[in-house]
């Protein structure tokens, strides 16, 4: 089982995933929690060069070409060894997170997003997925409580923000496998919504 | 108008790039020499990630989707604003190594590898290509005359090697605008014979 969590920065997706993965081995599941871009010697190096704020300007589709090809490193080194033993993976990120920032944010060509998602992911889809949608007022709030600086993504404006959460609510709305959970609400809250879903998931697959 | 050198290693393509962006320059054409990968702050460091032999196992997926990654950024940066004004550029390398080193000799779809081709160089397609083109144990000949060791991607083996030599002739066989070189002749008699291409294809677009 493939697990994935979306959303913008501090909508407490990190935190969901890393709540979820404690609950799964606590009960007994092999599981596997990563995130994206990384994960691999060669996606961290990747990584570094996507957050990096000097490596400015940056086309978009270099952008979208950066992330697929730490995406694909992934899942060949990573998921797809771990699912065919049967571990469940959790991701922080995956493909979707593209088409919202890339695809609605950066206005790279739908068709090529869904193409080149399709190979990077060596066709690894999500079994299910979790939007953690919060807005970005909300999220710059958040920000005002912590210390660290933004990085090269992080740097972005309000509009381009926004065009990412609406891409995100749509893909939620097209794709039966995306949940949206409001991330306003307490994390335990959020948690225990998660467990029930997951539980029903697993049990519809065994 | 846009020049591309292809070539395996040490086939002389770097050194003819050189002489003829010299002969361009100094006959008062304005001219840009520049090489694959790199050539901007963000190719530069997709250009480390990809030489770098502590970066294994990279697949080469990966490995064309970084390519891809650096080539788009370059275009954009450099080979779109040069040729819009008027520059000649000459370029060592273009999607020509990634269809040779990573479609012949990676294996990578071929109809993958001509899409995102398409897209990575925003449609700028070379004038003319010149493949300097030697056998690979030419290339191991001259290797011995030199002191610098392998990087990570001429550290693969004989049988990959002569994939993207076979791979080059192919493609020179099939596209009018790459001229295949005898690699094995002396420098300057190579470096007239393509002098004598250009002053013809420069007149041609005069």
């Amino acid at each position: 089982m493939f697990i994935t969590f979306e959303g913008i920065d501090r909508s407490g997706k990190s935190t969901q995933a890393i709540l979820l993965h404690n609950y799964l081995s606590g009960i007994g599941y092999r599981t596997k929690l990563i995130r994206e871009p990384g994960g691999t010697r060669v996606s961290e190096k990747i990584r570094k060069i996507l957050l990096d704020k000097s490596c400015k300007p940056m086309d978009f589709l270099t952008e979208f070409l950066l992330f697929s090809a730490s995406r694909k490193q992934l899942t060949e080194e990573v998921i797809k060894p771990c699912l065919n033993q049967g571990v469940i993976v959790i991701c922080d990120r995956y493909f979707d997170s593209s088409t919202a920032y890339q695809g609605y944010g950066g206005k790279v060509d739908m068709k090529i997003i869904s193409m080149v998602n399709k190979i990077s992911s060596a066709g690894v889809k999500p079994d299910l997925t979790f939007l953690i949608d919060i807005t970005y007022p909300e999220s710059i709030k958040r920000k005002g409580l912590m210390s660290s600086s933004n990085d090269r993504i992080e740097d972005r404006r309000a509009g381009y923000f926004n065009k990412v959460i609406k891409g995100y609510r749509e893909l939620a709305k097209v794709n039966s496998r995306i949940v949206k959970l409001n991330g306003l609400k307490p994390v335990n809250e959020i948690h225990n919504k998660i467990k029930l879903l997951i539980t029903g998931k697993l049990k519809s697959l065994s």
